[in-house]
């Protein structure tokens, strides 16, 4: 078994050049990386020690945390699988590689993490689902390791994030269905203790006070983001002594299970309840009616995420990514209609 | 920043120990371990040099290598996720965590592997989305890498591998079809040239030719695994001078899409065209007329994955583990119906 040396004097270059084309370093060039990887295989190179210690702290990988197990993913969003594709293309061509770091749901996130940043597996992390309070950012703060938020948290510290504007959506969704009459707006929010579910309550009840509608409490539902989720919503919101006219929901898989709920309870999607949806998602384009919701370009999102993180490790002293919040535009559907008032 | 040096100083424990802590080994007491973590926070200890180096080569790490902006992830698969959660719990007994190693679909698979090979990120891998010729199981091979392949392949070598039985499926919905008076059937499989493919159809052709059933090469469509690969064949086996009575699925998102379309053409499924699908899928649990198909366990399937892919690296020792053809079991359901022949 030949180290990363024998390697070098084979192919008559130096060991960090060996060492830059292993790690697909960009300023190698494509031949001599070919040449090298041809070689390491022929020489039966395994790394480890020698290879590792040249890399001093640098793996030239970027690890993304994804919380497994839960209902959403379970269900099949493919909200990640969407954007991973796009944070990778970005990475690939600074000569990054992106591994995903699966937490499982049951397992203590904190330790999870504790683990990864000791292994050293990566230069910088992603983060996602997070909390309104989140002890992983206050590790990964203490360890100075570098990372980006995908969410926001009210954990305080300077780091950057990216974040869906949950607010803006509900609260415009809480509008738009005023505007046509509604008075009894329901929303469907998950049942996880993510941030998110808190902006976009938060979005709703401002706008619910702002324009004076009902504030019934029993209006705000917390079910799985999934289509069991929407069918629990359903049967819920038809239970209410007054059902709401219109419903809001913070997590678009749960539209397949409302309206099949509905449908069961005898009510119209659409006609007898106006549905939102969050996101945009090509599952549900065989909904009738279809579904209104909110555009949201994965591919630009995935992009932005892999800048933003590249800035932290690539070059290093460049400046750190400020905050953003992703606009969504709204996209009209047939499960809208203004309210008919009863006679 | 403290090295595993001055973590085991101030422990008091041997460096041995500190390491197999920091690696989540089982033979560490669990208060050890927490009290490892908790100083190498305190300390601010960094990894990569020492603690690399210790580690001789193992990484206490599985890498899966998943394939992503194929249509199945994009279209909300749940296949892996659903795997992933039981893997990584049997992983985690044993002291091993999974890192998913994502290859976008338009990279090479060669050179991805290599890089991973090269970079030593896990002490083995799982593969899948295997083709008929898989030159990466030849590569995993030639360096030594000790692996699994989740799905078959005609690549010849020694190796595990653990496979859903596509031509079982495939054989056994055409005899159920055929039973029922069905003639002309329809198979449709994905576009990528994955081996499971291969199988499908394979299973298909020798049950139409045992059977005497029409084998009217039109009736093998290959589509996208996705709800839109579902409307394109839908729209497919209408233009067909003679459509098909009933169609099987090797992939179950195809079902929505077709359902759609052929409703968009008059036809009624299950009534007009009698539809089996694959996988038994929550998300497609809104159907209606409710989809035939079959059940899989994936949480069983994840344990067999997890169990096989750590008997090749913990103990090393261990017998490596068999081939496993995975079986499945037939689901009713209203979208198959007997043939009612036309007067």
């Amino acid at each position: 078994m030949a180290g990363i040396r024998q390697l070098a004097e084979r192919l008559d270059i130096s060991i960090g050049t060996v060492s830059r084309a292993l790690n697909n370093k960009p300023d190698v060039k494509k031949e001599t990386r070919e040449r090298v990887l041809k070689m390491a295989l022929e020489m039966g190179y395994r790394p480890n020690q020698m290879g590792r210690a040249l890399r001093r702290g640098s793996t030239n990988t970027i690890g993304f945390v994804m919380e497994i197990g839960n209902p959403s993913a379970l269900g099949g969003d493919n909200f990640f699988m969407g954007l991973l594709d796009s944070v990778q293309e970005v990475l690939a061509k600074s000569g990054f590689d992106l591994v995903l770091l699966p937490c499982r749901s049951a397992d203590d996130p904190i330790e999870f993490l504790q683990r990864q940043i000791a292994r050293g597996v990566a230069d910088a992390l992603v983060i996602s689902a997070t909390r309104r309070h989140d002890p992983r950012i206050e590790l990964l703060l203490k360890t100075g390791t570098p990372f980006l938020a995908l969410g926001r948290s009210e954990t305080k510290g300077d780091y950057p994030w990216i974040d869906l504007d949950f607010e803006g959506v509900a609260g415009q969704s809480v509008r738009r269905l005023a505007a046509m009459g509604h008075n009894r707006i329901a929303i469907a929010m998950p049942r996880r203790s993510v941030n998110l579910a808190h902006l976009f309550l938060q979005g709703y009840r401002s706008a619910v006070a702002d324009l004076g509608l009902d504030p019934d409490p029993d209006l705000v539902q917390r079910v799985s983001s999934s289509e069991n989720g929407g069918m629990a919503l359903a049967n819920r919101l038809m239970s209410l002594d007054i059902p709401p006219t219109a419903v809001i929901l913070a997590h678009e898989l749960m539209a397949s299970g409302l309206y099949d709920g509905l449908q069961q309870g005898g009510l119209r999607p659409g006609h007898d309840m106006s549905i939102i949806g969050f996101r945009q998602n090509p599952q549900l384009r065989y909904l009738r009616p279809s579904l209104a919701c909110h555009a949201l370009s994965l591919q630009a999102l995935g992009q932005a995420v892999g800048r933003r993180v590249l800035a932290l490790v690539d070059p290093p002293e460049s400046d750190p990514p400020s905050p953003l919040v992703w606009e969504m535009d709204y996209i009209e559907g047939d499960s809208v209609r203004p309210l008919i008032p009863v006679a």
